[in-house]
């Protein structure tokens, strides 16, 4: 049986993401163009631009908070020694700096906009990672293990500070527009987070819940990321609110691809362990979608992750008991349902840019970068 | 002995609070028109005119953040029930309306401002009282007694987030230049938290890192909180710059006031234990200039207060132990070197406002406010 998770008929009109007749591909009117697109390229553009100028915001920290926060980017240990941290993917620079280049703009216009948002975005791993105990973050213990919990909070509202110093600092109107929207994200960011921690006391969560969720952690930072650069070069509202949109829902693809890669992604891709996400008892996206599908393999889902939810043994689960798992929520749909996601929200996302004028060039790389967070192996 | 905890001859120039031949009594030219300011009256006035701004703020957190956040601010209690908290004594509020008038705009124009100073104000009481173990606030559990450690993070996330936002949604340039004061404030509020819990791991902390730490703590947002109603009344940086010196020098003041209330105030009047901060161990302004002191009372006083640092028993002094340890400090002259630093601060602040164009009644508010700072029980 097909999941139909959100219980209408998916992809019908009325449902809370839209209710488009989807095709399985991106669509191809832009598909000719791509292949000239060299993403890696981009995306280092976009960590060059954004690196220095992040270590600079860093270093302004009064010790010991310049080394806590240099500790947690990667760029030392926890003993102090210069260290070449994984830097991430840095999808969210990439798209700050090329926003800017919408309005005419040099990428370099987005660079106080994409620190913005790499500070914001640390800032919510920091508080994250503390308030839901996680040990480990990029292969490294988390800075609560390793500074206490007293650095992590302090660390990350510095980090938050800082974010808003940034952009202010510029003295332009489109900074201060700049930062109103950064602010509105955080302040989805922080929402997802109290959802995510609610979701956790709870058996049941639904398909629009969880959307919603990763809406606000994943999907409003990208949002800013996306047309932050573009405001900051003098772009009108509208364009801006049509960038967001991009940005949107490219973060919830981005979401839904994360999810799918959680359970059933390569570790060594991945950096992460065999069906990390079930390990962690997540209620990401295939979970839910597979526990709304009804039919058999979806109940006996229930049944088991109920008795899970109460295992004291869970700890000690072997990887067969998860294949299991991971087998079940497959045959209820929520893979499939999960992927489908994924490819309707990148084109919910594409399709938005043809709403804003801008040169063929910039379009052809925001629609490369959608292309990479859907097709990415980690 | 007298204290000269600088021990540079205090008073002298080069020192790192300027050097100033200081009075014992606030300056006469003012002394007379003070009467006619009725202090209660404006604080009043700026209580009822944040207030009902700064609870619409907090009422647009989504569950359960609205909740965790009201009962923080006293205005429900544990069960939800409506209480009717112990506000404070609302000094930022009234300076923030009463500076939006030194431009010739109407106080509410300094609303907006009084409610972000606010909402950063106890976005730091949520993390420090976290940071910091404390149990009790204005007479209640504290947040994350109540509600956990997550929600105190999340909720001071949260009123921090807002307070910018509730700035740069008035959309204008002037907003944009509030906020970025308010951004600086921020990061001095966090940098002296930095430096409080260093402290706390130090056996000596000097006059200089004590004053400096209050300065970051209690300093810079009162300094916020005098300017950012000009400023958003359309003042210049000059005058901006020069209020804010005076609500620098007001807040370690206050500060220096609280120190002294936090070992001698009457339990009655402050609501807190007798000995408050001893029994804390706060390495506060009257103990650290004792320390500075020299002579033999200082001595006793150091040899003590290790010896105290170590005592499994702590928890159980007596009374007389701590009257003891007080006498020691009032010995040493911390008592009056605070009283003295309280007065010189207090005239480093009214004189700061003759560099400030603005009505007399205004400057008249300003005044009679430094006025109930330092003459304050509570």
């Amino acid at each position: 049986m097909k999941a139909d998770p959100r219980g209408t008929g998916s992809r019908t009109p009325g449902t809370a993401t839209g209710g488009k007749t989807v095709p399985t591909v991106p669509p191809a009117p832009t598909a000719d163009r791509r292949t000239t697109v060299d993403v890696t390229a981009l995306l280092e553009r976009g960590r060059t631009l954004a690196t220095p100028v992040l270590r600079a915001a860093v270093d302004r920290l009064a010790p010991p908070m310049d080394t806590v926060a240099a500790y947690h980017f990667g760029w030392i240990d926890a003993q102090g020694n210069p260290a070449d941290g994984d830097g991430g993917k840095a999808v969210r620079p990439a798209l700050a700096v090329l926003s800017a280049e919408v309005t005419g703009a040099a990428p370099e216009v987005g660079v106080p906009g994409a620190v913005a948002v790499e500070l914001v975005h640390n800032f919510s791993l920091l508080h994250d990672d503390l308030m839901d105990g996680d040990e480990q973050r990029r292969h490294r213990d988390t800075v609560w293990k390793v500074h206490g919990p007293a650095q992590a909070i302090l660390v990350g509202d510095a980090l938050f500070a800082l974010a808003n110093e940034v952009l202010l600092e510029l003295g332009t109107v489109e900074a201060g527009r700049a930062t109103r929207r950064l602010t509105k994200a955080s302040r989805s960011l922080i929402d997802g987070q109290a959802q995510d921690i609610s979701y956790e006391h709870r058996d049941r969560v639904s398909v629009e819940e969880c959307l919603e969720m990763e809406g606000n952690k994943t999907g409003a930072l990208l949002a800013c990321a996306s047309s932050i650069g573009a405001v900051l070069g003098g772009a009108d509202e509208r364009t801006a609110d049509t960038l967001e949109k991009y940005g949107y829902h490219l973060g919830l693809a981005f979401q839904a691809v994360d999810d799918l890669l959680g359970i059933w992604g390569d570790p060594d891709a991945t950096g992460k362990q065999t069906w990390s996400d079930l390990r962690q008892r997540k209620k990401s996206l295939p979970v839910v979608a597979a526990l709304a599908a009804g039919g058999a393999a979806s109940e006996r889902l229930g049944e088991i992750l109920t008795a899970d939810a109460k295992a004291s043994d869970f700890a000690n689960f072997s990887e067969e008991e998860f294949a299991a798992r991971a087998a079940l929520i497959e045959e209820a749909g929520g893979r499939e349902w999960t992927a489908d996601e994924a490819r309707r929200q990148h084109t919910i996302a594409i399709e938005a840019l043809d709403a804003v004028d801008m040169p063929d060039r910039v379009r052809d790389r925001f629609t490369a970068l959608a292309d990479f967070v859907v097709v990415r192996k980690r």
